[in-house]
C-alpha cells in the first residue's frame, strides 16, 4: 500500500479470483466457465457493422439487451438492469440496500465476495454458518431484519435451497430485501423469478457467465420490482453510467434469444454432472448434491489441497479453498465429457500410485 | 426511491449523461465521440477466433492491453491499470485516495461526475470556482492537502492548464495525490505522463473513448507509480475483478498499437476545430481556446439554451448545461468537417431568421 491510501481503502479485503494462468494450457475446471463456445447467433451478432460503430457510446440503458431479458423472463423492461458482470450488480445492490443501520446477512460457506462488498461499503455483516450438511436453514435468518443475500444454488457447494424456503423469508418481513444470487440456477435449479410478481422485496441476480457461455463478455442482470431496479440505477448512475459496452449488449441479446442453444448446453452439463458425480463417488469421494455447473467433492485420499496440487502438476486446474470446514473439498467445474474423463483418468492414476 | 433504499444510496446525486436518443438519427455533437470508426486493426482484432472464446473469463489483469499501453507510454506494465471506461477508474481513485480526513478538491466548472463520486463515497469536497476567464489558478489549491482532481484540458471548457502549473502542485506537497484526468489530452494538449518518472504522487487517467475511437468499447486506463496502481487494484479487486471484457481487451490493444491511425484522426479533429472556432467567431460567438475535441462557445444571439433547443429541432445535438456561469454556453463536439459545416449552415439559417 502506498502512503497515500485512504483508511477506507487500506481496510479492504480484496477478493481473490480463481487462477487464470497464461503460462501453459490447462484443462480449466476452476472458474465454472462453460466448456461450450457462445451461441452461433452471438458470433453473428457481433458483426462488422457493430464493430464499425465502436466510436459511439453504448446505450446506457442497454435497451436492446434489457428488452431481450424482459421477454425471456416475462417481465417489464423496467424490472431489468444489466451490468458489467453480476459482480457489479451485486456490488450496486449492497450499496442500494445496505448501510448505516441496515446490515447484511449471508451464509459462511458461500460466494466469497459478499464479505468483500460489505467491507467495501463499511456494512455490518451477519455471517451465518451453514448447517453441518452444508445446507442453509432459513430460520437462522428470521430474526435478522437487515438485507439477506443467498446464492442459490449455493456458490462453492452447489447445494440448492428450495424456493419455498426463500418465500418464507420474503413473507416473514416484507420490509427486508432478499437478494437471491442465481448465478448457477440454470443447471436444474429452481428459480425465484416466478416469485417476483408477488414480492416487491425480492431481487434476483443472474449472469451470462455460466449458462449463457459468455464469461468473457462480462454480463449480468438483476430482476426485481421496478422500484428496486430504480434504486440500483441510482447507484449505477452515481458510479459508471455506461457500464456495458456495445459488443456485450448485442452479444447478450443474441445469447438470450437463442433458447434452443441454451437448453442444449445446460442439458449437456447436467448429464455430465450426473456422470461425474457417480464416477467420483465410485472412487471414494463424498460429493455434495449439486444443482450447479460444478461439484463440491472431498476424498480422504486427498486431504488439504492435495488433489488440487497433484492435478495442477498434471495440467488440470480445479479450485481449492484454504478455509475452515472446506479445506478437504475441491470445487470442480463440469466441463465437456472429454475433460471430465481426462480428470477422472488422472485421479485414477493418482489413486493407483498410492 | 423504494422503501428499502439505504440512507447512503438515498443521498446520492446521480450523474446525467449526455442524451443518447434512439427516436431519430441526429448529428450527434453532444458527447464528444470521435466521428471516425475505430482503427481497421481493431476491426480485425475482434476476430471470429476471439468471439469463440467468449465462454472463458477475460484476463483480470488485462495483460495484453496493459502491456500495449505500457509500451506506448514507455512505462512498466505495473504502472498501468485498465478499466471499464475512465469513469470506473476515477471512481476507484476516489475510493483509494480519499476518505475520512482526506478530502477531495476540484474546480467548479469541470467534469460533473467528480461531485457525484465524492457523494458516493461520502468524501468531503472542496469545490474551487474557476477564474473569470474559465482558467484554473493552482494557487487556489496550494493550501488544500487533500487529493486534487483536475481535468486537463478541462472538461466542458476545453481550456488547458500548463503542466508546469500542475508540477507546482505536485512539488508543493509530495504527500498529496494529484489526479489529472486527461480524457481530452490527445487533441493538442500537453500530457503529464512525462512527469510520472519524477512524481510518485501523480496519477494520470486517460480514455479510449475520444482519441482512440472506442467510446462503445468502454475502456480507460490509469498511469502512475506502481504503488498507486497497486492501491487502485486493491479497490478493483474489492469491487469487480473481471472489469474489462475479452473483446475490449483485444480491441484496446489493437487501437493502442495503431499509432498512425491515432495520429491521423486526432490531427483531423484539430484541423476541424480550428475551422469551427474561426467560423463560430465570425458568426459572433465567443469561443474558449480549446485543446479538446470540442469547443465551448456562447453567443448573445442564443442565450440560455436557445441554440441547443433550436439545433435539436433541426436534427443536431449539442450539449447545454443549465448551470450558473455557463448557462449561455454550448459544448459542441468536433465531428467530421461535413458535420461541422452542416451545423454552421443551420446556425446561419437561425441567425438569418432573427
Amino acid at each position: 500500500m502506498s502512503r497515500f491510501i485512504s483508511c477506507e481503502a487500506g481496510r479492504l479485503e480484496p477478493y481473490t479470483p480463481g487462477e487464470q494462468p497464461v503460462d501453459m494450457q490447462y484443462v480449466k475446471l476452476n472458474t465454472n466457465e462453460s466448456p461450450f463456445p457462445p451461441s452461433p447467433k452471438v458470433v453473428k451478432a457481433v458483426s462488422q457493422a457493430e464493430l464499425l460503430k465502436l466510436n459511439l457510446y453504448s446505450d446506457p440503458t442497454c435497451g436492446q439487451l434489457t428488452r431481450a431479458i424482459a421477454r425471456r423472463y416475462e417481465l417489464k423492461p423496467e424490472q431489468v438492469l444489466a451490468g458489467n458482470g453480476s459482480d457489479e450488480l451485486l456490488s450496486f445492490a449492497f450499496r442500494a440496500f445496505c448501510g448505516k443501520g441496515k446490515s447484511v446477512a449471508f451464509p459462511d460457506v458461500s460466494y466469497g465476495f459478499y464479505k468483500v462488498w460489505a467491507a467495501f461499503y463499511g456494512i455490518e455483516a451477519n455471517v451465518v454458518p451453514l448447517k453441518a450438511d452444508f445446507t442453509i436453514d432459513v430460520d437462522d435468518y428470521m430474526d435478522d431484519h437487515g438485507t439477506i443475500v443467498l446464492a442459490n444454488p449455493n456458490a462453492l457447494t452447489g447445494v440448492e435451497l428450495p424456493t419455498a424456503q426463500i418465500q418464507r423469508l420474503l413473507e416473514a418481513d416484507r420490509d427486508r430485501v432478499v437478494i437471491v444470487d442465481e448465478a448457477y440456477v440454470d443447471f436444474g435449479g429452481e428459480s425465484c423469478v416466478p416469485l417476483l410478481c408477488r414480492y416487491d422485496n425480492l431481487l434476483v441476480v443472474q449472469t451470462f457467465s455460466k449458462s449463457r457461455n459468455l464469461a468473457g463478455g462480462r454480463l449480468g442482470f438483476a430482476l426485481g420490482d421496478s422500484d428496486l431496479i430504480a434504486d440500483l440505477n441510482r447507484v449505477k448512475y452515481s458510479f459508471n453510467p455506461y457500464n456495458v459496452n456495445r459488443l456485450s449488449i448485442v452479444a447478450g441479446a443474441a445469447a438470450m434469444e437463442d433458447e434452443a442453444y441454451f437448453q442444449k448446453c445446460t442439458a449437456a452439463i447436467q448429464k455430465t454432472r450426473t456422470w461425474t458425480t457417480k464416477t467420483l463417488e465410485e472412487l471414494g469421494f463424498t460429493v455434495l448434491p449439486s444443482r450447479a455447473n460444478f461439484v463440491f467433492a472431498a476424498s480422504k485420499s486427498f486431504p488439504n489441497g492435495e488433489l488440487y496440487r497433484k492435478l495442477k502438476e498434471n495440467g488440470i486446474l480445479v479450485r481449492w479453498f484454504d478455509e475452515d470446514r472446506i479445506r478437504d473439498f475441491y470445487r470442480i467445474t463440469i466441463g465437456s465429457s472429454e475433460q471430465m474423463e481426462q480428470m477422472v483418468e488422472e485421479i485414477k492414476k493418482l489413486l493407483g500410485e498410492m
